[in-house]
């Protein structure tokens, strides 16, 4: 039996509602295994910008640095989006946190359930058994360069650079990932005309002969985006950059057929965060709508990281069990109503 | 009756096999409506590097430059894409030209063929009726950054720029379009995390009250790569950078059914090419089964742009006349065997 501090940044949107279920599943887990959770709820988002003024304070890092492990639920705000001067913004909460936690790995599992292949835009039998680990880098490129404007603020630029290093710490991840499943990893890149997908695979092609069972092969991203549909079930391990990504695991979602079923893990040498796929959803906030699936498999991840997989397992297996009793929220069952809570609830029950 | 220099670039792979078939609908719709078209071929690609060391000899651009318009094939060759240190590379034949000639709105119909439904991976209620028409920029953006490595090789980087007059001009362009259709415009970028994102959506916000019949809306590049799937109806026009529109177009492709079935112009103020969106395809080169249906709506979207919208017409109800009457490459049907040529000639008859 363990104790564990798991710090809950609940968010915007839905966000607290998905976290809520999530922790009661966890809570459930805990009596029956005999476990010690204990949850810090932080703010972090456009609900710590009302608050505090800022979307990540000093003392929600400083209890996620502390944590065992941190659950999010989703951040993001509408009135943000369109006012290209806001100068403080709740994705920066989000991408600071993950730069201060040193959270360089997230890893999306994209599953096609057989019970709700019909949900799906593509066909049932081209995602029949999908499988995809996606490892998407998740403190580099991009996104954290440096950014700016020019003095007339007429033209702006985004500056991406990779170093070797940040490469090969997770490559070496993904590569251990495919030991363990069907031996293969897709690197998606655009190497025939950015310089760091260069850097990407000559440094991914320097490893391989470290992980010989592992077959290893390229997709320039473009291509990426439409084998992912048209043949999803030709993928098991992907790695790529951070934009490429945030680009292609949403894309890949669609596969399950709802972006409500799809959990994260964001994984460092010394944190780990979990959350769901989804955004904020701010129209559906506050009406019991929301999907807390997607939450619950990342609290399932989280068990896995506290390295307890039967217990992980055993939230699976309730929600395998509520997905076979159409136990789930109206986005995938409109002919029979359950609440968020109540698919929690019945979750919780299962565990 | 006109009289037109058309430069022909058939490049690599399939390209000169799916050219030589846009070429001889050009030659009926000449015979047809007494127009004199003047193909003068040239060499870029791949197979320019091999023939003159430099994948775009002075020779061709010149010959671009003076022409009418430009047909191209596809460009590329696998044994450059595994070598992330080659010093020449297909690729920068096709960037250079589009650069050299100021290519930048490169324009692309997405259509859902009622024939063809069945093959498309997605089910056929989603898509049926889907008519969307992207707008990538095409001479900016990272693609034509500075981009380098640190001494030690062991850092790369590759920077974004976009100035404004680069958004506005395409962003008309754009408006335009949507004036004359659906009234709808989606630009895609990333503003939650990118400057030039947020100098895209400023900037076309800042042109929206010209266009006030035209409803703007946004979408971040993660969750439009998703949108396209589930609900690729709701798009009418798309306005988008360089990479995203290189991504997000390649993926909306799965909704032809074919990659072979999608025809793009490039557009400047003083120059126009012409290409099917698939690559050159190696594997099938030589063996009559590459689709020419791309590259002749390619050449249909030539004459629209040499305003013969009647000879547009006339081609792209020749193609139709071919899906309905099953006179298609293998990928749309196995079942009888038409060849590359086949299929051209049955057009080119047809027209
Ligand atoms: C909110 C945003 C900054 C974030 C990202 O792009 O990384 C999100 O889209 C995600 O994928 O987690
Ligand atoms: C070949 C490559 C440079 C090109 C691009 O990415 O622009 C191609 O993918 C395209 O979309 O035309």
């Amino acid at each position: 039996s363990v104790s564990k501090r798991i710090v809950v940044l609940p968010g915007d949107g839905i966000g607290p509602e998905v976290c809520s279920e999530a922790v009661r599943v966890l809570k459930a887990v805990g009596d029956r295994f005999s476990h010690e959770f204990h949850f810090d709820y932080q703010l972090m988002g456009a609900c710590a910008i009302d608050a505090v003024g800022t979307p990540l304070p000093d003392v929600t890092l400083e209890a996620c640095r502390r944590a065992d492990a941190v659950l999010l639920g989703a951040i993001g705000d509408p009135k943000y989006d369109n006012d290209p001067t806001a100068k403080v913004r709740p994705e920066q909460g989000l991408l600071g946190l993950r730069k201060s936690l040193g959270l360089y790995a997230n890893i999306r599992p994209i599953t096609a359930y057989d019970q709700l292949l019909e949900h799906s835009p593509l066909k049932a039998e081209r995602i029949q058994g999908t499988d995809i680990l996606i490892f998407r880098e998740l403190t580099g490129g991009i996104y954290f360069g440096e950014k700016g404007r020019s003095e007339d603020r007429a033209s702006a630029y985004d500056h991406c650079t990779y170093h070797r290093d940040e490469i090969l710490r997770i490559a070496h991840l993904a590569f251990k990932a495919a030991e363990t499943r069907r031996h293969k990893l897709t690197l998606v890149d655009k190497a025939n005309v950015l310089e760091t997908s260069r850097l990407w695979r000559e440094t991914v092609q320097s490893i391989a002969p470290e992980y010989p069972s592992v077959a290893l092969d390229y997709l320039f991203v473009d291509n990426a985006a439409m084998q992912i549909i048209l043949n999803p079930r030709q993928f098991d391990v992907m790695l790529t950059e951070n934009m490429f990504g945030d680009i292609i695991s949403d894309e890949a979602s669609v596969i399950a057929g709802s972006l409500g079923l799809l959990p994260s893990a964001s994984i460092g040498d010394d944190s780990a965060l979990f959350e769901p796929i989804h955004g904020s959803y701010p129209q559906a906030k506050g009406k019991g709508i929301a999907n807390p699936i997607a939450t619950i498999l990342s609290a399932a991840m989280l068990l896995d990281h506290f390295n307890l997989p039967e217990e992980a397992d055993c939230v699976r297996d309730a929600v395998q069990h509520a997905l076979d009793e159409g136990v789930v929220t109206p986005e995938l069952n409109p002919a029979v109503v359950h609440t968020t809570e109540q698919v929690g609830s019945f979750i919780a029950y299962a565990v």
